[in-house]
């Protein structure tokens, strides 16, 4: 029977659980959870805690445990992987794709690292784990796993449906068989289509695909994500600069990236300056937020100075003290909504209809409506509410003075950070609303100044 | 030899293409394009005119056409496809996957579409498109493609090895074959890998795999975004109430759909109300951003008349009025980046390892924490910079109140917002900054009542 999908587990059934546990019940724990897909008794795992979990997960054959581990969020795994000594885990390895593993050993100690490799008795995958763990996380030969299928651009069909035959066991996702030649280098692919339709002796010169994209190991895996996702690509083989093939990165690692790329561009724009998992400690947390309070807070007290050189004005017309805070805000809002759109231009790399002084010129126009429209509804509303007109007309002019203002710089931001090498999301943070409410009060103070 | 991917075209070499389609070189043209991979051909396009841009397409054989058309952006390709006639467009068809041909169609005049559809000449095609156009965009129907190689449980390989023969010329990318009974209901898959390993023989129902994940049509595409990413699936098979297979979602769809929603959701937290292309025009652009921008007046006018009623306070203490901004923006950003928090938190639903009375709990104490740091900032920095201590203790004891009464309105909007069935990332956008200004505004002032 095909399985139903995501569906989660009920409370009751996790206290069941928990109960047969608690009693070590092996028989029922099998029973209950053998059957289900291994990424389902990863969630439910994420009730349990460490020892619970790696009493489970000895109820299960290995390769289910090394599904689950590899599935678990590395926070999580972290915590959880104490529980093992290196000789419990090594048995997962087999298990897993080389990436992965390096994935996961590279959150362990060094030496439970080093005794893991050492006690492996797959030769062969010991020196592809090596290999890999040289490479930066961050980069192609980072994402990149060893398990690919190559074939000589020689050899028959026959011989290549062997190679699949012999290698096969090591390599689950089979996408495309990797053509080389005598030296490695990379040729080309063929498809497992064509290798099922292809007579026996058909030689693999005569039929593959020799214009592929490939990736280099030192790509950013920002680029690997850009160029997948535009070619449209399930897998992309990986080389050295020598052309040789290494191994190749699949769509699901790229899928990651992609979630990850977001949920930091997301950080950046609220003002947390790393990702902190949710079971993070208090300390941490406040740690990472605090950084860009205390940016807000200097701008604000520097705003305080600043508006002190105004005293005489707010002595003279209190009330326009109580427009402050509408100025600011109004700047700030403002501000982000270009910054963003902008933010957005500069990612979407693959298109640039227009350029920098088009998109700018553009948010100007889109500004020069928006203002007037603002200003027109706080000069007839303010008017209503019966403020003084002189007052009701300066801040009319400050409003729209700040949203022109506000755009530029939220539009003109971004794109210097991204001239100079930072990610230009930082400039739709708390960065951005700082400086604003800088200008905004300037603005307000200037024209205050002029037509009072 | 392999491709070099992700390689741009100079702006040289644009000119030199620009100006060869202005003398209609044609051999030139093939000669200088002819080899590029087609999405890299769907970038230069963007440089060009949609009549040039036809013009160079009617150079190139359909199937790169048909990818171009594919690939281009639907912005783009509305403004394109209106110098095509439904003669012209309908040779593209047959080299199109169903689902992609149905997306351009859903954003074509009702009229083009059906005399598309009517001058079709492969009915079995034409029929996948009619069934697609049925379903919703944003469930899994909308998003699933008829080209789907299915086997009979009965047959053996050999039988089924032809089927992929006589259906492969439709199905590009085969991730692996479906398995179905005589009615057609779905019972598992087989990969091809064990297709390629298996004796001639073999019947499908001896090696099949029966625990798949599926999908039903109904399904919401950010469901099947989770589920393909929970399961770590590079296809997934669509179907009916009746459990009968009706075609499969690829990986390449779910991409587009995880980067819409990560848009989506910044697009929220900035305040602009739907995603608006950049090209599109100054009216539109102005439309979407607009609506925040007054919710922001309205509350910042609210606040006006609010603060308006501690007039006395600022005649008597006009320095209160500078540290107005320090409050409102200090609590704006403490209120994003909490709600942050606990919208990423509520979008990541596979972990739940706290519950939200516990997260409220944390967030409490993490914003101790940082009020007691800005707290002390601020009344020694206020103290430093002389002014009068009975207001730095003021401007001190608001902040940290502020600090506070932000983080939890900003962890308990959201999680309202996601109990009401609202997108919680709105929270995150001016909306809480707005209600974040006027909390502050009384906050401060009601604490300068108390202590001055």
């Amino acid at each position: 029977m095909p399985l139903e999908s995501g569906i989660e587990p009920s409370a009751e059934h996790i206290e069941m659980l928990e109960a047969a546990v608690e009693r070590k019940d092996a028989a029922w724990i099998v029973e209950e959870i053998g059957d289900l897909h291994p990424a389902d008794i990863t969630q439910l795992l994420y009730d349990f805690d460490s020892p619970a979990c790696k009493y489970i997960i000895s109820l299960l054959p290995y390769d289910v445990g090394a599904e689950i581990l590899t599935n678990l969020d590395s926070e999580t795994r972290k915590k959880f992987l104490k529980v093992y000594d290196s000789t419990e885990f090594v048995e997962f390895i087999p298990y897993m794709d080389s990436d992965d593993a390096v994935d996961i050993l590279t959150e362990t100690p060094v030496r439970f690292r080093e005794e893991v490799i050492a006690r492996m008795t797959d030769v062969e995958m010991a020196s592809h784990i090596v290999e890999l763990l040289r490479y930066d996380e961050d980069c192609a030969g980072g994402l990149m796993a060893k398990e690919i299928i190559k074939a000589n651009v020689n050899w028959t069909i026959v011989r290549t449906i062997e190679e699949i035959r012999r290698q096969a066991e090591n390599v689950e996702k089979i996408y495309s068989v990797y053509v080389v030649d005598d030296n490695d280098i990379l040729l080309g692919r063929v498809s497992l289509k064509k290798i099922i339709l292809a007579k026996s002796h058909t030689l693999i010169k005569d039929i593959y695909e020799e214009e592929i994209v490939f990736i280099e190991t030192y790509r950013d895996q920002n680029e690997v994500a850009e160029i997948m996702q535009r070619y449209d690509l399930e897998s992309v083989p990986v080389v050295n600069i020598q052309g040789k093939l290494l191994g190749r990165i699949t769509i699901d690692d790229v899928v990651d990236v992609i979630t990850e790329q977001a949920e930091e561009e997301i950080n950046l724009m609220s003002g947390i300056s790393e990702t902190v998992e949710e079971d993070e400690s208090i300390w941490l947390s406040a740690k990472a937020r605090l950084p860009w309070l205390l940016i807000g807070m200097t701008g604000g007290l520097l705003g305080a100075k600043f508006a002190g050189l105004f005293e005489w004005q707010i002595r003279l017309v209190p009330a326009m003290a109580f427009f402050i805070p509408l100025i600011t805000a109004t700047g700030g809002n403002v501000g982000i909504q270009s910054s963003t759109v902008m933010v957005q231009s500069l990612g979407n790399k693959t298109i640039n209809s227009l350029s920098f002084l088009q998109k700018l010129g553009k948010t100007l126009l889109i500004a020069l409506v928006n203002a007037t429209v603002i200003c027109l509804a706080v000069l007839s509303l303010t008017f209503l509410l019966g403020d003084p007109i002189a007052l009701a007309l300066t801040v009319s002019v400050a409003i729209f003075s700040v949203v022109i203002l506000a755009s530029v710089m939220g539009t003109v931001t971004p794109y210097l950070l991204d001239k100079v090498g930072v990610n230009p999301a930082l400039a739709s943070g708390p960065f951005i609303t700082t400086a604003n409410d800088l200008l905004g009060l300037a603005v307000y103070f200037g024209v205050a100044w002029w037509m009072l």
